[in-house]
């Protein structure tokens, strides 16, 4: 049962957001600008990175939805999500999106953990100044994310095939049009 | 120097929202909701959660520019900010207020960090379930501020008489009106 009494049949933040329509509708702004508007990384590898975060921070509920998302729009399964999550270093992935990973890696643990040298190696491999801001900022609202949906302790559905078969629709709708309760 | 090329004169979070107004909007909205508008905990008391997580992460600019504007609401001066940042609970606040504060420790470590007897302790000091959810994203929304503005390399002012001198003007602005050039 969650710390407060938001609608019990609402898992993560759709109870919180249910519950508290005056920060959700800045939230979902939040992540409607960072994940879905145009942009120079995908849809994919912005979900990509927030789902790599939300994994570090142990948030099963978020890593979960948003890796969701991320094999849809990067036309992948889950399978290849995890293997992203417990070692990207290791996968297919493009070295760029490696280096920005990296960038967010640090950025989980804390802002001052972002070496100069992982910015010029993300710059030396194509990033621009605003897919670098956005990686950082992506990963540093993750950290909030998070907290808000385990720091309230929301439940969040084990069987992760109901994530998935919810990512289309939900990956269609966008976070401007988020309805908690559907 | 910052990590990417944003406006040099401007520090903290200034510069990024001068760069990126796109995710300007909706973080400035997201403060005001919680910061400032109509809330059973006043605007100190909720700019002073904001200093303290912000002083947990060690984040300068966001700690100085938070406390400057919890002085100016609290009445009080960046000595009572800082004995509360070293050791709120030998201070003369609340117990209810210090019940919110240690909720907000727990956020800052990691949202399972939170316990169910911190919350009930909290309810029974008379917290509402609106406070308690405020609090925690209070403190998780500045788990990402810290980590925008630490992990994009910032920098910071270090008298912190131009942030105590900056306060009233600012906090009677309001964050929906922020002008990152001003």
């Amino acid at each position: 049962m969650a710390h407060i009494n938001i609608p019990e049949e609402l898992p993560g933040i759709r109870g919180l957001m249910a519950f508290r329509p005056e920060t959700a509708g800045p939230l979902n702004e939040l992540a409607e600008a960072l994940l879905r508007a145009e942009n120079s990384l995908s849809r994919g590898e912005r979900e990509l990175i927030a789902t790599y975060v939300s994994a570090l921070n142990d948030c099963y509920f978020c890593q979960n939805s948003h890796g969701g998302y991320a094999q849809h729009f990067l036309q992948c399964d889950m399978a290849y999500i995890d293997a992203v999550k417990s070692d990207f270093r290791s996968t297919n992935i493009s070295d760029k999106l490696k280096s920005l990973l990296a960038i967010a890696e640090s950025v989980q643990k804390g802002g001052k953990y972002v070496t100069e040298s992982q910015v010029a190696e993300a710059r030396n491999l194509g990033a621009t100044d605003v897919e670098i801001h956005d990686t950082v900022l992506i990963a540093a609202a993750f950290c909030m994310f998070n907290r808000y949906v385990d720091g309230l302790g929301t439940w969040a559905p084990k069987d992760r095939d109901i994530y998935v078969n919810r990512a289309k629709q939900r990956a269609e709708m966008g976070y401007l049009n988020f309805d908690p309760h559907s």
